[in-house]
């Protein structure tokens, strides 16, 4: 809480619109460092897309030439930065995306209304 | 090129949409990784919000208890994922953010309009 042009109204600093402070900027480090790696991101998007917006890890394993310990800890990481969560049926885990949590980086990462429009960006 | 869900119209595979292929996981990574340091994301906004649409090195560097060459290397790696470019005018480095990429990432984390929303989220 260094206080420095903390006037959000309690959701989304903007990026691009004032400066963070370090308190906010290592509370959102870690968001995009989750997303800073190819598996992970294959991951989030099989994940986001997937039908009745869940997947079964038994669904995610074989789309990678990886262990299932590898893709357990990648979905670890997503999971600990709050971009899904999980839930254990039975024999599986099943994965959903928290679309709060994309929506605040959309929401970050979009250029602030008085600032040169950028074309097709959702507000 | 492995052509998986290869359907955009050449600017914006939503990350949230369709499972990225490998090669649109491997381009993106890196720009999300370049975001996932909290001096990285402190010096973006500081550049983003800087008045002018720039900001000279001289005024980035005291900002942080950091060195010289570590706030050059952090700025470097902002450049080469395409956040940020850079042109020395004299003395000095001035900065300004590459607002296209950061509207790809917000485009890229914004939910498709017509997809199911996942349970409880505002479409």
């Amino acid at each position: 809480m260094l206080g420095q042009d903390d006037d959000s109204d309690g959701c989304c600093p903007g990026l691009l619109s004032a400066p963070l402070d370090e308190a906010q900027a290592a509370e959102l480090a870690p968001l995009f460092k989750a997303l800073g790696d190819p598996v992970r991101l294959r991951l989030l998007s099989m994940i986001a897309s997937g039908q009745g917006g869940e997947v079964c890890v038994c669904d995610l394993t074989p789309a990678f030439d990886l262990s299932q310990p590898t893709i357990s800890h990648h979905l670890k990481l997503l999971r600990q930065a709050g971009l899904i969560d999980s839930e254990r049926r039975g024999t599986w885990v099943y994965y959903r995306l928290v679309p709060e949590t994309t929506d605040r980086l959309a929401d970050i990462l979009t250029r602030p209304a008085d600032s040169p429009a950028p074309a097709g960006a959702a507000s």
